[in-house]
């Protein structure tokens, strides 16, 4: 059993954090964070919890968060930062689902966030929390920081291909859709209902914040330079991603099927489905799964198509970070991560 | 552990049965059946089961059956009636999520049913499946009707009223609002999303199945006659159904939020929310809860409105089916069924 | 051909409007306003106006506006009624979609919506806009105060009734269901599509702000006290609103359905729909149009059951306002609004 | 005034049809078919156009059909190719909606539609209905082969590139998305609301019957072979589609942006939006626009990337058929299509 907490709880990665950590034999949360709605229950702001979570709203600087043996956060971009440290100095572990330590560059970071960054040394003591790629330095981090959304997807898609090095590197196209509960739990216009619903759309084509984030994984997981075009689009739904990913084959011997199946044969949280599978988001929603097919023989292409699914909340933030938080702790690594999807 | 079968297990009351099964500690499910997907793997039709289901469909009428110490039928209506009899015979107890012993009354049935029914005199036998009206009776029964998703909700919202007596039996309106998995996994114009989504309509309001059976809930309740208004609708959503139930209250010194609060106190799964509170169905989406919450004073109003929500496919089916097997085995009645509501 | 504006056009009822008046043939829209995107081009905003509008937002307080014939106000309540005198004084009509006119009692105004009322001596002048039952004074009429959404479809589904009398005027409810555009266009948590989307909830149970309109426009009819109990509910579409409206007969001779056809008879933009019908929504989106099903003989019930549907900006904003305007400027009364609603 | 007959007018391309066609003033329709629903009102089954449509549906074999100067066929595929031939006789004009005579190469339609075609001969006479391609033989044909939705707005969002010779015809994505109304108003387990919504996946990747006919345009366009990866998606929606198309430019001297202004000038139905934008599905509902959106300068990326919008019901089948009846009986272009899109 070991003592949790949480900051920044009030958005959609902080209220899944509650509901998944809510199923974990062997966690205490202690401490749940929130500025906004500092003294108020949980059960009142959300009221899935009523059962679950007795506690209230500290305010982000409480002192309890200090005796936590892990502390997760779950703000937004430029918070944990700069509070980060001194958890660290008071022996907390820390899981940072925000964007703070992804990048190993501080220039680049400065560059795509819009703010100088305010802890660069513990960008090179941060281990990228991807499982499938990083677990045994998970395992001895105190300092994870926990992989983005599309990350998520698009690199389970691609890295048995690009460690492999079989496909062309220099032309990868990822088409990647996501639910809406990925702009987050803000007041804006463009997250409405009437805004989103019965409506599909491209955004930041020009460049999503998650490019250099996955050009990083792919390229330490290639040992070379990846390029990558990577186009997000909104879908009107609330949890769950798709992405479509396109590669040119350099090699025509490969067995892909094969090469995906043995790559993760032993993962707990990926599968991949029999080939000619058309994965559907609702078959991961609530859990920690990414499912992925691949298809070849396209109809006039020679390129090599895989789809992968997963939601977003899970494994791509609070899952995947509870995934990380078992392999720190010593815990069974799907432990408080085995429910079937929720569909319809 | 105790074997387990569905017979029907490839509509949604049948998926959702073997979702929550699977994250039963006490349950093998050993045999689940579909006449449609004969043979066919359950992971290939319900791909969210891949890593938690790894049997194939059998027929209907296979013997394997006949083994299981508890078997559920999530058939429609006039398919349980004909073979529960053998299946009891051979020992088995038996759960019932279709209509076929719910009613008492053999001529109501064929009435509201419009076929004969196969097996009456096993109407008086069967017991009622709700535990929060009947869980005693639900221990010791070998035939449970399982309720209806409507009556479920209706009945929670309304008991505590019809057995303290304080208002009008004469006069009960409940105008109810139902997502569409509640129209079955059957191929049909008026369940497509282009017919469903963005669009809200009434129907068979001149008189819909699950009237008789809350009416008989509630004469039970109230020891008197009740009459109902029962007007149901259909909502552009999957799952999730709010009632709205509107009551004259014949006696003014009754506290009803202190009623509801004490009547339900020991329930696991009714949850009074805070006088004024309104209940959102996402907030028990997947889980077996019903939110309830009471509302007087409204403006201009002499009515008492009382709102319930519940997952149809949970309370309203699969989980109550559920929790009633755990009182007929002596298990917890709550296990299986602890998972906060999956929101967003 | 009149020279039109519009105040506040960048919620969705202005953009309605401004589609809506780019289909009419004898309506110059000149200036549209918004003080937050002041010079930007609407089409900027509203892409789907692109070939449609090539103006650019003004400020409130465009002195062009003094210049129109007609000025439509889509603003938030409690800013017409600062800008409405001056705008008379130059000799503009003015239709106010807003609820700054629609009470004739200044203090209940004020009750209701929490500000002291700055025009009181208007409210008098006003016409309430429901053509169905003061047309011939919204002829004449220089400014309206344009019925809310809630009390446009209630009022019609009740009207026949409670001028013949023969329900009973002390017990009538209405549980009304509403898209999500009828909160409008504005950044707040509770209106995304992850708060909204797959779920349902009723909402201001305790006393909703069109509750005294409706009332008023019922005691106009019946020449006498109305009682009524609204709910409103949210239902996860954008457009649409769906009143189930439950009365007692007072009388068993009356042949209801009769009744409410020779009443609209003659009404453009009502349709009665043959007796047992179940109108939805999506029948009516995009159109002026307000369909309506009268139900008797209810299972269980001695309640009569009047269901009636309109799209929640067109009927129960902006058509109606044009509609207004077609009167007001003896225009034929259809102009403008005759599209078939868009299903699916 | 010309007379119209429709076959197969209670699918949603049929169901437009009508919709659309009520709007406009010189089109007299006489005939509306439907073997499914022959006899009863067009009202009954379509409520929408309740006021708007007093026919009844007829049999597909309807004799009148002979009397009309102009019929549009809405069926399924197979179904044109036998009746066609006769009404050509007959002196009729004929747009065809579905695939029958989309294909020049009556063997590769028999590969992909797995029939053999019945009228081989009227492959050659058949006009691909794509105004912006081919607008002056439309204008003189008897048969249209009405284009298929994926191919209108892939074929629009890549005409001007192809024809320019500035991109690798050798290399071509396009991964576009759908929402469910394409799939047709038939009974069908997948398309029900509660297999879609909420939900998002690839379908037919391995090939998909829209694949041939946009080669083949793109091939008459460019005058020399082009090779497409064509990957569709389900949108859990009911109309809009929206293409994403990747291509790989040979030519770094072309404004791109300028191309596709220049290119699409004089067209009434093409918006080519300012750089940078992204064009969401909803502003176009309803409408017979495209919008396109050009990306340069993409992060990481060399490819150049083409957005473009339809609504799959209007421009991508109703709406082109109409704009298609136009040219060949010499009404103005846009007559009956200009209604701006309903967003929300």
């Amino acid at each position: 059993m070991i003592s949790v907490g949480i900051v920044g709880a009030t958005g959609y990665t902080g209220l899944e954090l509650i509901r998944l950590l809510s199923l974990h034999p062997e966690v205490d949360l202690t401490v749940v964070t929130s500025n906004s709605e500092t003294g108020k229950p949980v059960a009142d702001v959300f009221p899935n919890l009523r059962s679950h979570c007795s506690l209230k709203f500290a305010p982000h600087e409480a002192p309890e968060l200090a005796q936590c043996q892990l502390v997760f956060f779950a703000t937004p971009h430029a918070t944990a930062m700069r509070q980060v440290p001194g958890l660290l100095k008071s022996g907390c572990k820390v899981i940072d689902l925000s964007a703070d330590f992804r990048l190993k560059d501080a220039q680049s970071w400065q560059q795509w966030y819009g703010v100088e960054h305010a802890a660069p040394a513990l960008l090179e003591t941060a281990v990228y929390g991807l499982p499938e790629l990083n677990r045994e330095t998970i395992k001895t981090a105190s300092l994870i920081a926990n992989p983005g959304c599309y990350p998520t997807a698009i690199s389970l898609a691609l890295l048995p291909l690009v460690q492999n090095g079989s496909i062309n590197l220099a032309d990868i196209i990822a088409d990647a859709k996501s639910g809406v509960s990925g702009a987050g739990r803000k007041a804006a216009i463009a997250g409405l209902h009437a805004e989103v619903a019965e409506s599909f759309k491209a955004y930041s084509v020009s460049g999503h914040r998650h490019l250099p984030e996955i050009v990083q994984t792919l390229t330490q997981a290639a040992g070379q330079n990846v390029a990558l075009t990577f186009i997000p689009h909104l879908v009107p739904m609330n949890r769950g991603i798709l992405a479509t990913v396109y590669a040119h084959p350099s090699d025509s011997g490969t067995n892909w099927q094969q090469l995906f199946e043995t790559y993760y044969q032993q993962e707990p949280f990926v599968e991949v489905l029999p080939a000619g599978a058309h994965p559907a988001t609702r078959d991961v929603r609530g859990t920690n799964q990414c499912q992925i097919a691949v298809h070849t023989g396209i109809a006039d292409s020679q390129r090599l198509v895989v789809l992968a699914t997963i939601d977003n909340l899970v494994k791509g933030a609070a899952g995947q970070a509870i995934q990380n938080m078992n392999l720190m702790f010593d815990f069974d690594e799907t432990l408080g991560l085995t429910v079937p999807g929720l569909a319809p």
